[in-house]
């Protein structure tokens, strides 16, 4: 029987400190869904990449860690805004799955409360490594993002002018 | 440049017909997005599976088939009920791609309304391999079916109770 | 600790059949969660009436069978259109139960898939019994569904000009 | 003061009998808002134009019948799906009004339940002027349609390939 | 003729203020629908509690009151984001009424638009009775909150650990 | 061919700087299509007057300018919520165009994103002609704002009592 877990997140963009959670799962799993969470969402300041754009950063750069694709799904899901029906909600875009991966203290409860067993990560230097830090470096033109992320992922940004194009969103008439 | 192509479906579940055309596609493509449709219906005649069990099928199958994964994506979206932005609304979950993959020709107009290429993929013997048709055999008790799906799909339908789920599902009171 | 269940239907309308439903489940828990379903439509032939006009029935016809009411919610729902979360989508409305109360095969399934036990009450003469049934004849002009729902429905129902509803919502220009 | 009246429909596509419509309308009110029903939806069969489509036709057919545009408003809207809650929605994106203009029962009904007076205008030879007709006739290869609206919309009609559209999205793959 | 009025609010949670209220209209209509708004959401902090937990604080805080409940309906309503249709969107969900019962001035206006007569109950100590308050208490760990709330409402909290959810689901990873 | 610009804004309310952007773009395109965005929305500080409100005033308003309405659409359009497709959104509701008109920056992405070419208009004087200030301006009674709006604006704004609802909407209980 294969054994699954999930592990959600909104990957805005995707870092060092996230390839190390997929790492820390894959030894825990044999499986492992990465739900790439506010799919709907993108072109504003928290979330500026597409779904599809966040789904070749993870794949890009969990190939740079030389982690191993097959055992990882990538999966896109739209918020419900609904917190209690939230996990079931999850359950159906992703395989079979016993184990929660998370840390935020609400995740963790949803996942337990709708029946999952939660596997929860340590936290991998998160000042440094903080999606919600690296947008700030990327909107202030501090080119230290970079070493934050997979080389894959930067160069992917630059090739869809990530950094251009949050600074065009957030910018005022 | 990665040249990609969108071949949206609703897999339901995935056989055959679909294997030929993820390869078709796949010789004309460096990568191909595999879109599940209507992801947010379940447990009806219609869409019996999830969309977590559809992307296992589609994923494992494409394996039986000696298909290269790594350029695969396996992507669920739910309906959004607006033709007119379908293409739109479907390439925010997916990597930016160049053609769409299609035979019917609503997709295709809407494909092309949006401003992508499309690839018409040969009719692969629709008669024998078709999800309606492997679903009505499956209602009606005939393991027929099994020969019109790779060999991983047709485990994995029985691993779940896929059988026995489309015939408790259609039921009566 | 009390023991709850819950009873899905759409009650358009209320009828005897769902009264001795309604009793025979009132023997096994504590008490009893009827929710209303697919609260948002009315004023078409297969749901006529509102939520809030079958909450009314509800009430005023276990009032008439000397049903104890206090022992009952009865909790307006409206669909959700995703089966694999309908059960705890369901459960985010009512108080916590352990039972869902069903016959109709998927809503038994569905229960049990989300962790729920199921109690399958007995078919109270169903081709008397029937909701659907009932309408037709009231869309007919036969007086005769009086008899197959609580004195008080009838009366609610001709206090609200529910036959003459029915008639002209499924008139033509 | 001044005095409206609200007239909904689908207008797909927009027809004289439509074109009376109206011209009976503005001799009995000030200003007329026509809602474009079902918004949301094109490239179907039941609904193949645009609102915006829908929009020119409507402006430009009744330049064709010299009605005073400045006392008519064309109002897109698109469906909510709650009978009972319909009128207000409408009435949220029109000009307030005291009149709605409908022949159908259940509209007409819709109306008064909210408030709202109702002009029933006659029936203006509806087997010759109706839109279902008109769609039947373009699938079918019968030209006769463009005798049944204004020839401002066929010329639009034309200038957007409506006729190949229809054919296009009901064909087969 | 029953003469209803509705009262609408969160009730995160249910406390004597709210009491108060009911009492209140309950002396100036027949029957009071409670409606439980923002149904749809739990476990944040402006609304830790589902809708099914509220309608038991409710019923059993009514019951600590003495209020006879034969007279009050308990029904949860999600949100629809649209102010221009509430009052008749709520109205769907509830029996035929003719007052609302409201103080704040947004939800008064609201109701009087769609045509219903207001009742305004007095401020019942809201400086002491506020669920922001009792919320806060909660996450402060000062239990006063207890005295704020019918004694059936802090043990149905205890029993389903409201205080310890509103703890968690304000952590932060 | 018709050249077609859209011009989106929320106009609450429709001032001079809006009239002097519609009077810049006429001289650069056929026909112009007002977009009245967040459709959906009303009774709020943000949003205080329904579509229909709004529609009403950007007539008048334009009428008192001297343009020539029968070069304009005005069309209401509810919020999507997701950025990527906005674009082809609106374009359902409007005629076909070739043109936005914005000064927005995330408005002008969205337009090119989608295949759209930009119009930028200057910014007229936006210290002074901004709906914000205005409505602040009618918050705190200060009866400058008419002179912000054309005179008939003013006097619709009036009509609907317009000012009280901003101070009732904004009130406490």
């Amino acid at each position: 029987m294969v054994v699954r877990g999930v592990y959600p997140g909104r990957f805005q963009p995707f870092h060092w400190g996230h390839v190390s959670v997929v790492r820390w799962a894959l030894e825990r799993v044999d499986e492992l869904a990465i739900v790439v969470g506010t799919a709907q969402e993108s072109h504003t300041l928290a979330n500026p990449f597409t779904a599809g754009e966040r789904i070749v950063m993870i794949v890009r750069g969990l190939a740079d860690a030389g982690v191993d694709l097959s055992r990882v799904y990538v999966v896109p899901v739209p918020d419900i805004l609904m917190n209690a029906v939230w996990a079931r909600y999850l359950a159906m875009f992703v395989p079979p799955f016993r184990y929660g991966v998370a840390r935020n203290p609400l995740v963790v409860r949803l996942f337990r409360e709708a029946g999952y067993e939660v596997l929860v990560p340590p936290a991998y230097n998160r000042e440094l490594y903080s999606s919600t830090r690296i947008r700030a470096m990327m909107l202030a033109g501090d080119g230290g993002w970079r070493e934050l992320v997979p080389p894959s992922v930067a160069r992917f940004i630059d090739e869809i002018g990530g950094v251009e194009r949050i600074r065009e969103i957030t910018g005022r008439d």
